[in-house]
């Protein structure tokens, strides 16, 4: 039987592009079941209850949420590119610093767009970043290939420079996170991220209307 | 070599208590360092910068942070009873449920504590305490066996009962949640568990304290 797998979200969602990179990375066709997030769709809140949250992938009838554990899923069922290393502590310092960036830098970027730069949100971002700055050694935070971490970062390659746009201002200093700046470059221009990413155009548009500055 | 496990942290702790189930399923020796969380160690700041949270496993001198991390690491590491199963899906959702109990259930509980029993906070605990309900359709989350998600629990089955005494106040109601009760029961009664637990007066005495009703 061939593999059915939908995935309920929106295409300008940077959690749902965590999981189509997943996807292209392991060369799995899908569809794409648009959400419309002000009128959820019933199978949207039948598949995920507890947040009623996209994505949702469903794969052969079986839905899987939240973003990370979507994407360890995929790395478990399709072989090819490895997303998680082999190696236990390796694979443990991985989900660390995918955790640190979905649980702090997330919301610290967030709060940084949200205050439209206000100096302490700002200052909380780049605390967190700096972490990430320092842990950044190689091409990827997954070395040569891109890993679990740099899928978790998508938003900081891509979404934040298109706020940065919108607002008409500069979080990720270009001067003083250089690694990190040299890194978004690097992982938008793979060919996987490349191929699901939204139009930015269609991001900066987003956000003026979401920070009220259209 | 002798593997050397070393896990920082205070016995006290719901999340260090997690670590040490999951150390005690395998059957695997190691050495409490008991930190002083108003003064924590060098060692602890160093091995967890970003957090500078307890519990840190120190594997042969490589420290893992973040307790689900722990588990999961020491499942990959040491076979033995498995806490995670071994299929991709079932193991999603393990994943995805241990996530609810510790992004959605912790806080709840916290919340419905610190207000001293509010009835907005206690209904907002109770509707996420309902999906576990739910969920639980055998002698645990794992079936006849504990798995990741009942030892992400641990708080629910041991340290809210010591919180409910020491403030007076029933927030687990047995009749409202029959099985999640019958399940406390059954998990603090596992012999891995059991002998993992701090004292349950030493956690009321560290309830009252908390709370302010010494």
């Amino acid at each position: 039987m061939a593999d059915e797998v939908k995935l309920h979200g929106v295409a300008a969602s940077p959690f749902v592009c965590r999981a189509i990179i997943a996807l292209k990375l392991k060369g799995i066709k899908y569809e794409l079941i648009e959400e419309d997030l002000s009128n959820k769709s019933a199978d949207l809140v039948k598949y995920n209850p507890v947040y009623k949250k996209i994505p949702v992938l469903v794969h052969n009838g079986n839905p899987i949420s939240e973003s990370l554990v979507i994407i360890e899923y995929i790395d478990d069922v399709w072989k090819g590119v490895p997303i998680l290393p082999h190696d236990a502590y390796e694979k443990a310092q991985v989900r660390f610093w995918a955790k640190v960036v979905d649980d702090k830098c997330a919301p610290a970027v967030t709060k940084a767009f949200i205050s439209h730069g206000e100096e302490k949100a700002v200052a909380e971002l780049h605390e967190q970043l700096q972490f990430l700055e320092n842990e950044l050694n190689s091409k990827f935070f997954g070395g040569d290939n891109i890993n679990l971490v740099d899928i978790t970062a998508t938003f900081l390659a891509y979404w934040v420079g298109a706020a940065e746009e919108a607002l008409g201002i500069e979080v990720l200093n270009k001067d003083k996170f250089p690694k990190l700046t040299k890194w978004c470059d690097n992982y938008i221009n793979c060919q996987a991220v490349k191929d699901s990413l939204p139009p930015r155009e269609r991001v900066v548009a987003f956000f003026k209307k979401q920070f009220d500055k259209a």
